[in-house]
């Protein structure tokens, strides 16, 4: 499978999310307890890799599995640092409003440019740097608040705590993906493998999350897995395999590709999801959409078409001996 | 001089133009004629070449001056233009609002970009188009309403007209540019000489505009000659002499730099304005003037920054033979 159509399905199913999630609710709340929905989505994952690595490993016996504890203990750490980045979010939030979080969200563009440069060493170009800060300016673009918008706080007017958490936030959501992508590179093993240790852990962290909540609550609404399906309905579902599915093509997408195409995948599907909804939801169109959307086009043609091809540089296929001097001599000199 | 410098020395006095005519008003309007002030800077910049044609011819006798009719009748043209413009430009805001005129109006970076591919046939990389566009989205996003603003027109409200009127206005200004880039590059003749026939129309087309407008409300304050300097202050001289040393300097870019640097010298103008009423006329500061800033500079950076030094290309200063090979392949692969 090519990774750019791994990048669009997940473009698809990221968008689709926004949306059903919107329609899961009814007169705007949840009718069922949302914190369940991650913990199934992991749950599903967990199947549906085991099922995969059982297959692979029916195929061929010789299927590659580390099971040394030097790297299973490797795989709570994106768990672990979900953890803290919802506590984070949650905490910014008591010093911003929705919109500027939202807003400052696409900071984790320009932070996962940088950690996957610092951690992962990998060398991007001037103009994919240049592409990055365009794709978190582009997203940004498109969520400027309209003329006549209900809510009209100024971004620039929440504490400095808001911001440096704001921050942090970002950073740490890209420190999980960039983390992952390490973990998954790490070795040759079978991804279905890496999938399950992976989704263990996240079906651990989720059921102690849901148990935390209990607690807080005193029980009284009984304990998690008595009302686990409670208010769920077919829409309901569909946001757990959704969920789910996204889940499966990240994974996929940091093994075999990287964090920057799956920053690409997110944002197209943010502005998929705006474009959607104008027609689902009877959302106004914008200028500032249609211009974020113009930019984020720009910026991912930027990021990943072939350099010669935008620089018109001459295509230097075999040419003859005598060519190849002044090609060279025209590239300098351009 | 290098035409960075001029083009950063137009940047400046652009921007000053639209300071100074804001202060050159009186609780919002203005206690002279404004029809006065560009008849009055075609003068200065006529007087102006003129004194430096003179100056020229004193020290080379030999400088050239081309005086056929056949080439000096070409001069009233970008006149015409201009005042098939003017009226375009009149006729539109009879259909659209002042801003939705003003977000058009970034449409004309674009049709410049165009008219300098078909009329001067100069080849743009792949790049510097996407940077041209750019340069326009980045100028439009700095300028979109922001929440809580007093006027809420829609953008995509207007009649249909209004937008056709809006694109053709955008075509006259870019052509009116395009073609004086003709007409300066056209031959080898003295700048001073080229400006003195350019200016010598400017100044004749001028008057006739006035006279106009004094028959047009039937000489009721009198011909044009006797009240026009009435209501100049010190500001309006500076007005004046403002805009006659920027058309001096655009004159310059259009026969030694091009189109496209005069468009990034006056869109960087905009931005510069704006960010200097922030601290001058305590106007707010936006988000998407924060985000306009970033996409111009990316811009900017895309359209002259040397393609090797965006795209990373393996530098081939005169590298041993063997390696030549080696780097070619490089390029055709990364």
């Amino acid at each position: 499978m090519q990774w750019y159509m791994v990048a669009v399905l997940l473009t698809i199913l990221t968008s689709s999310q926004g949306i059903l999630t919107t329609l899961s609710q009814s007169n705007g709340r949840y009718l069922f307890d949302y914190a369940t929905v991650p913990f199934l989505a992991e749950f599903f994952k967990l199947v549906v890799s085991g099922l995969f690595l059982w297959r692979e490993h029916r195929i061929s016996p010789s299927v590659r599995m580390t099971r040394e504890w030097k790297t299973v203990r490797l795989y709570p750490i994106p768990s672990v640092i979900y953890l803290i980045h919802n506590n984070v979010q949650f905490a910014t939030l008591t010093f911003v409003d929705t919109s500027t979080y939202q807003i400052m969200g696409n900071l984790k563009i320009v932070t996962t440019g940088i950690l996957f440069r610092l951690f992962l060493r990998r060398k991007l170009s001037n103009l994919q740097w240049m592409a990055i800060v365009l794709l978190a300016v582009g997203t940004t673009t498109s969520q400027v608040k309209g003329c006549g918008e209900a809510s009209c706080n100024s971004l620039f007017s929440a504490p400095i705590q808001g911001y440096l958490l704001g921050i942090l936030s970002a950073c740490l959501s890209a420190l999980a993906g960039v983390y992952t992508e390490f973990l998954m590179k790490k070795n040759n093993d079978s991804l279905y493998w890496q999938n399950v240790q992976l989704y263990t852990f996240g079906v651990i962290f989720n059921m102690a999350r849901l148990l935390l909540d209990d607690f807080r609550s005193g029980f009284e609404k009984g304990p998690w897995w008595q009302r686990l399906l409670n208010g769920y309905s077919i829409i309901t579902w569909m946001v757990v395999l959704n969920l789910g599915s996204t889940g499966l093509l990240v994974s996929w997408l940091m093994k075999y590709a990287d964090n920057i195409v799956k920053v690409y995948s997110t944002s197209m599907a943010m502005l998929l999801t705006t474009v959607l909804s104008i027609y689902l939801f009877s959302f106004k169109p914008t200028l500032q959409l249609f211009l974020g959307i113009i930019i984020c086009m720009m910026s991912l043609h930027m990021y990943f078409a072939h350099p010669n091809m935008l620089v018109d540089l001459p295509t230097v296929k075999s040419p003859p001996e005598s060519l190849k001097e002044v090609s060279i001599e025209r590239q300098t000199d351009s």
